[in-house]
C-alpha cells in the first residue's frame, strides 16, 4: 500500500465546489482516499508528505480525442485545405510510421500532456500495442483503439483482427489505466456493413466505440449524396450507437441529430482548436450540453493543432461560443472546467468520480502555481484556472497515485532520449 | 557602451527570414549592432556572453492594446453581459483605483507579459504617470495614454490637462522605450467636438492617437441612430485621421469603414480573445489586411481575456479566421507572426525595423526552449513558433539590449513584492 498526503493552498473539488485555502488530499494507492480542507488531522507515519502550500489541486484535466504520435508530424503541414492537407503531408509520412515511430512519438505525447496537466488522453491510431507500451511507462491513463479503415478487404479484415487482439491484450491493464475502444476512423472510410461489423464486435467484446462523425461540410453533404442520411443517422442506422460511443467533432450536426444523439446518449469529444486550425467549423456546443448530451474537450492530433495542451481548448471553449452567440453568459466558467474534467471523463468511459478530487475517485491531481502572475489576484479562483491558467502554471502531477511530474521536473519519462529518438525519426519521416 | 553577445541555437529573424542552426546576435546599448549564422567571428573582449544553444531567438512580441493595471480586477466578473459587467463589477471597482493601485497593477502587468515573452505593450488607462513609473522600473517598451472620457465638463477638462501633463513629463522618456499617445476612449463616451479637440490636441503636441472603435453592435447602432456614420466614419468626421491613430477592436466594420482606414493609414489592434470573451464577435481580419491595413494584436485587459499572454492570441488569429472563412490558408503562420511582432509594431509607431531581429533595429528579443515538448520536432520553426509554442517556452527577454527575464529569472522586478501589493490591493477592492 502506498500514501501520499498533498497539502496545498486550495482545492478545486470539481465545477460545484471550490475551497479557497489551504487544504489536503491523501492519495491511497490509485485512489483518493481522503480530502478535507485545513490540516491533516490523522497520523502522517508511513505517508510521503507532499507540501505544496502555493499550489492549487485541480483534477487531472482528461483529453477527449487525439491521434498521440502524430507529434512527429507537428508543423509538417499547415495552412493547407484539408484534403491537400491529408493527401500530401499527412498519408505520405504516415505510410512511413514505424513501431518504433509510434512509441516514441506516443512518449513524446505523454511527455507534453503531463506538463501541461493533463492525466487521461484518447488516442486512435495505428500499431497500438507500442502506444501501449508508452502509456504504462509514462504512468498516464488513457483510452487507446486500433484505427479502422474499411475502404478494402484486407485493411477491414486487418482493422478486425488488431483491433480484437489490442483488446485481449491490453483492455484494464496497466493496473487498469488503460481502457481499449473499438475505433472506427469514419462513416467515409468505413462503409456500412463495415460499420454494422464493428458494432457487432463491440457487443460481443463489451468495449466501447470512438469515431469521428460530422468534422467537415464536404463529408456531411457526401454521406447525404451517398446514404441520404446525415453522418449520425447514417452511424445510427448502422447499428453503432446500439453500444456506448464517444463521436469525435460533431462539428455539423442538426437538431435531429442532436436528438439521436441524447436518445443513445452518444458522448462527444469537441475539439475546438482543430476544428478552427482545420477550417472545419465551429461545433454548435452550447445546443448539445443544452439537449443533456455528455461533451468533453480534446486537442486532436498534434498535427491538426498544433499543440496537446488542454488549458488551450478549456480556454476556446469557454469564449468561442459566446462570440457566435453574441452573449457573455454562454458556457460559463464552471461549465467549461467540467468539460474539460468530470464530463470528459464520463465522456471516455472512466469510472463515477472520475475526473473530480472526491473521496473515493481516482487519484489523479494536478498542481498549478498559485503564485504564477497568470493567477493574480483571486478574485475567483475558478475563473482563474479558466480564462487565466496555463501550461506554464503546472507544476506537478498525479495519475493514479503517482507522480508523474514533481515541481515540474518529469519523473517517469526520460525525456533526453525521447527528444533524441523524435528528432531522429521526423527526420527520417520528411526525406 | 554596454554590449551583449547572445549565441543561440536557432534565430526567426522575421515572418520573412528563419534561420534554423546556431547563430548569434549582438546588442549594443539598445539596438542590434550584429546578428548572423554560426559563430560570433568577432572579439567576444568586454561583452557579456549569453550561451543558450537550446533557444530560438524571436523578436519580442508586442502587444497592442490593453489596460495594464486591470490585472487588478481579473476575475472578479466572467460570464456577464457586457453593460452588467460594465456598470455591476469593473467600473464600482476602477473608483476605487488609487495611484498605488495603478503602479503595483501595472508591474503586475509587466512581470506577467515579461515572463510570457512581451517586450512592448500599449496601455489606455488612469493616473498614467504610475504606469509610467512601473514601465520605467520594468524596463520594458511602452505606449501609453491616459484616458480620456467627454461625458461631462469636469472630465472632459482633466482629460485633457492630464494627457498634455502626461506628454510634457513622460513621451520618449525612460531612455526612450515610453511613446505617450492620446487616449480619447471611444466614441460613445467622447462627444464629437471632444474628439475635435482631441484631433487639435494631437496635432499640437505631434503625438498619435488611440481610441476603441467599432467594439460592439451595440456601439454601431447607438452612433448610426445618433450621428448616421458608423464609428469609423464619425471618428474620421471629428479630424481623428488627420493624425496618426491606432484603433482597438474594428470588430464591426464595413467594406466602407475599411476603406476609410485605408486612406486615412487607420491601425488597428485585433482583440481576439477579449472580442470572443465579452461576446463581441469576430472582426474582419483578412479583409482588413488584404485592404492593406496595419494590423497588429492584443490582449486588451486582464479583467476582459483574462490574461496578458500573447502566444495565445497569435495562435487565435491565425486559426479563428480560417473556421470563419472556412479557408484553411486564411491568415497563415508568417501572416499571424508579423502580426505579433513587425506589424505590431509600426501598428503603436515604433521605429521601422521594430519588431524584427535585423542589423539597427530595437534590441527586443525573446528566447524560447527548443527543448520543450512543444517545439518538437522541427518541420517548420515558424509553424512551431505560432501553432505550438506557449508563454511556457519564454526562457529569456531582452528589452532595449537589457535582459528582463534571464532563464525564466525575472531581473528587474521583485514578484514577491508584486504578489503582496496586488493582493492586498484587490482585496480592498472587492470589500
Amino acid at each position: 500500500m502506498s500514501q501520499t498526503l498533498l497539502e496545498v493552498g486550495a482545492i478545486v473539488k470539481s465545477a460545484r465546489e471550490v475551497w479557497d485555502g489551504p487544504g489536503y488530499i491523501v492519495l491511497q494507492d490509485d485512489v483518493i482516499e481522503d480530502i478535507g480542507r485545513g490540516e491533516y488531522p490523522g497520523s502522517r507515519a508511513g505517508m510521503t508528505v507532499v507540501k505544496r502550500p502555493h499550489r492549487v489541486a485541480i483534477p487531472g484535466l482528461v483529453n477527449t480525442h487525439g491521434h498521440a504520435a502524430m507529434t512527429l508530424l507537428r508543423g509538417a503541414g499547415d495552412d493547407l485545405p484539408l484534403m491537400t492537407w491529408l493527401t500530401e503531408r499527412v498519408f505520405p509520412m504516415e505510410a512511413k510510421l514505424t513501431e518504433d515511430a509510434i512509441y516514441w512519438g506516443t512518449l513524446l505525447a505523454c511527455w507534453e500532456m503531463i506538463r501541461s496537466g493533463t492525466t487521461c488522453f484518447t488516442d486512435m491510431y495505428m500499431s497500438m500495442h507500442k502506444a501501449a507500451a508508452a502509456v504504462e511507462e509514462s504512468g498516464m491513463r488513457a483510452v487507446l483503439s486500433w484505427g479502422m479503415v474499411g475502404l478494402d478487404e484486407t485493411s477491414a479484415r486487418s482493422g478486425i483482427r488488431n483491433s480484437e487482439s489490442f483488446v485481449g491484450a491490453w483492455h484494464r491493464q496497466a493496473g487498469g489505466r488503460i481502457t481499449v475502444t473499438l475505433g472506427p476512423h469514419a462513416p467515409y472510410t468505413c462503409p456500412p456493413d463495415y460499420l454494422q461489423q464493428v458494432a457487432e464486435l463491440a457487443g460481443r467484446l463489451a468495449v466501447p466505440i470512438q469515431i469521428h462523425l460530422s468534422e467537415t461540410r464536404t463529408e456531411v453533404d457526401d454521406c447525404l449524396r451517398l446514404y441520404n442520411r446525415t453522418p449520425i443517422a447514417h452511424a445510427a442506422s448502422c447499428g453503432l450507437f446500439e453500444h456506448p460511443v464517444l463521436a469525435a467533432h460533431c462539428v455539423h450536426v442538426t437538431d435531429e441529430d442532436i436528438e439521436i444523439m441524447r436518445a443513445n446518449d452518444v458522448h462527444v469529444a469537441h475539439n475546438p482548436q482543430s476544428n478552427l486550425k482545420l477550417a472545419s467549423g465551429i461545433a454548435p456546443v452550447p445546443s448539445m450540453t443544452q439537449a443533456g448530451l455528455i461533451v468533453g474537450l480534446g486537442t486532436d492530433g498534434a498535427a491538426s493543432n498544433n499543440n496537446l495542451d488542454m488549458f488551450e481548448e478549456l480556454r476556446l471553449a469557454a469564449t468561442l461560443h459566446k462570440a457566435v452567440a453574441f452573449d457573455a453568459s454562454i458556457l460559463p466558467a464552471a461549465q467549461a472546467f467540467q468539460m474539460a474534467t468530470e464530463d470528459g471523463a464520463k465522456a471516455v468511459f472512466l469510472p463515477a468520480g472520475s475526473g473530480t478530487l472526491e473521496k473515493g475517485a481516482a487519484a489523479d491531481v494536478t498542481l498549478l502555481d498559485l503564485r504564477s502572475p497568470h493567477l493574480i489576484p483571486t478574485h475567483s479562483l475558478l475563473s482563474n484556472v479558466v480564462y487565466a491558467a496555463g501550461a506554464d502554471d503546472v507544476t506537478d502531477v498525479f495519475v493514479a497515485g503517482r507522480a508523474l511530474l514533481s515541481n515540474r521536473e518529469p519523473q517517469t519519462i526520460d525525456t533526453e532520449r525521447v527528444e533524441y529518438e523524435a528528432r531522429r525519426i521526423a527526420q527520417a519521416l520528411s526525406q
